[in-house]
């Protein structure tokens, strides 16, 4: 298993720097003020650089999303009882759960993954990928094996791939598993060396003594189990989930078949700060779409060096956030494609040159 | 004139506090944690109040592009030849520009209006409703007559309630203007009592000598015409333009049709914020998109009382903005229509009840 992340983190190349060069020179040619598409005309160089072409479509979406179940769950962290993560994963299939709605609003398939719910019933359009029925209590035992870690990482890693070889061009990476933000406000702490009350939210519906507990647990469990911040994956096994390292393994599979992948919330973005540490040449492949109203989340992207595109105070999960920037990034492409050019749009030369003399422009270039 | 603004203002109701009532009950029943998805709830609960049902469909979109001339531009305030508000004006109906395509990528209709083109020229594919060929220096002079300024708002009451009465149910608000950046720095100066300085942005082809002329020229004018800021036609009609004041008539059409109106960028924002200051009533039927990068949108959307949803480093004006956030505001309808409630989700009762009774939960209510 250690040799499969091996394999998968030396298959991650940078971002084709000769076709975010052409985009950018395309970009200029805009008949439109320099960058006065903002973030459109960075992501249409970005998806270059990943894509190797400029504008190529996104007409092919799809969501991945994988549930497991998370040990720490029985301490009560939650405001839900844990038998909500196999209810709303089965929900994802019936179409009823709001990323199923916002997935088919969009036109984003959904591709859900079972890599560690606590039933022995096979879950009707999910994968079956059990690791096994949940993880151990971090506030009591390593949450997994490394050997398990490793396991649910290829899980999501192959996920990716999957998508890839069907055709699909972008993915998101989202999950579903009570007591999820538990388990990343732990990560995230372990990789950040930060106190877990400088990455716990109160969440939803948690009162002031389940917020004082969720606190106290993760400090003491990192005082314990005393995960290395070096090794995501050591980090992911004592304290994360099979979620965490799944969603991990598909930044990275992503990453090395080229393929973007948009970071949804606070989970979603823990999973991508543990591929940025295993491969930092990931970043380049990753799309953050809304800033998650956890404030985790914020240290993530700033760890990565990602700045989220939407504020819809969100914080749902599922991958919810996700379909929403497939369309904006597919947008961003139209854009580029189909935008006429100074020269198309019949805008005198007097205002190319001058445009391009323009302070503001070379500083694009 | 004023008689058509004054009937215009006072048919303009408040939103139906019962549908939004309805439409926060039933997102407190959809299954997911309370607020969880944060601005699509909002946006469902405040499109209730518009049309007076819960979830209704905005499959009908259309941006409502206002062109025309200023006659500040012959003070070399743009990087820009005024010609271009010709060209691009052209160039929406080719389907060329970067609102063009946006719309057409989310399905939105483009509705072009020429309010004040410096042509004789019909414009083939934009209604003809100009008021003069651009307005006067306001260096020199008021832009226009307070009359003029009357009719151009007229001009896009009429375009919003012409996109109601043809099945629109949600509109966008934008514009093509070369040195309407300036006039919209000067209204909103004389609005909010600023100097220049607060409300001019540098814009994208603006070296330094460019940019303290276009604060002197503002701060002069207004020193010399005094517009009264309580009378947003006396502001508009002396440093506005005609592009603003029809815009301004358009958010108040909208909001006198019962339909959604969306805010563009920095000329869209001034122009909102005209309308708010006509009757205040207003503001419920605007929702903002992009935050622009122009740095007096800020302060016109914190004097609406506003918040933008999207960071998108946009700057192109145009409308540009809006078919994004027509796409997020119907996949908020989708949200409320179709999520399943906890019943429905099948999730048990505890769940209900445990998070019905939470703190957060109340809060929302």
């Amino acid at each position: 298993m250690e040799q499969y992340l091996q394999a998968l983190l030396s298959g991650i190349a940078g971002p084709d720097r000769a076709a975010m060069d052409a985009a950018l020179a395309r970009q200029q040619r805009l008949a439109k003020p320099p960058h006065s598409l903002g973030r459109l005309e960075d992501l249409s160089v970005q998806l270059a650089g990943i894509t190797g072409t400029i504008g190529a479509p996104l007409e092919r979406r799809r969501v991945l999303i994988f549930a497991a179940d998370n040990g720490i769950a029985e301490e009560g962290v939650s405001s839900c009882p844990q038998s909500v993560t196999l209810s709303q994963t089965v929900n994802f299939s019936r179409g009823l759960t709001g990323a199923a709605v916002l997935a088919r609003h969009f036109h984003s398939e959904l591709d859900v993954t079972d890599v560690g719910i606590d039933t022995d019933a096979a879950i009707p359009g999910a994968h079956d990928c059990k690791i096994a029925r949940g993880t151990g209590n971090f506030a009591r035992e390593p949450a997994m094996t490394r050997d398990q870690a490793l396991r649910a990482l290829r899980v999501g890693a192959e996920a990716a791939r999957r998508a890839n070889d069907g055709g699909v061009q972008i993915i998101g990476v989202g999950e579903m598993g009570i007591g999820n933000t538990t388990t990343s406000s732990a990560v995230l702490s372990a990789l950040l060396s930060l106190p877990a009350e400088a990455t716990v939210s109160r969440g939803a519906g948690l009162n002031d003594e389940g917020f004082a507990r969720k606190i106290a647990l993760i400090d003491g469990a990192l005082a314990r189990l005393r995960p290395d911040p070096g090794d995501p994956v050591d980090v992911i096994s004592k304290v994360g989930g099979f979620d965490i390292a799944a969603m991990c393994g598909a930044f990275l599979g992503a990453a090395a078949c080229r393929l973007p992948a948009v970071i949804d919330g606070f989970i979603s973005a823990v999973a991508a700060l543990c591929a940025f540490r295993l491969n930092p040449l990931c970043a380049a492949y990753m799309i953050p779409s809304h800033a998650s109203a956890e404030k985790g989340y914020a240290l993530a992207m700033a760890a990565i060096g990602l700045r989220p595109a939407l504020q819809l105070d969100m914080r749902l999960g599922e991958g919810s956030g996700c379909p929403i920037m497939f369309e904006i990034a597919d947008a961003a492409q139209r854009v580029i494609r189909e935008m006429a050019t100074f020269e198309e749009a019949g805008i005198d030369d007097g205002y190319l040159a001058e445009i391009r003399a323009s302070k503001a422009f070379q500083g694009e270039a």
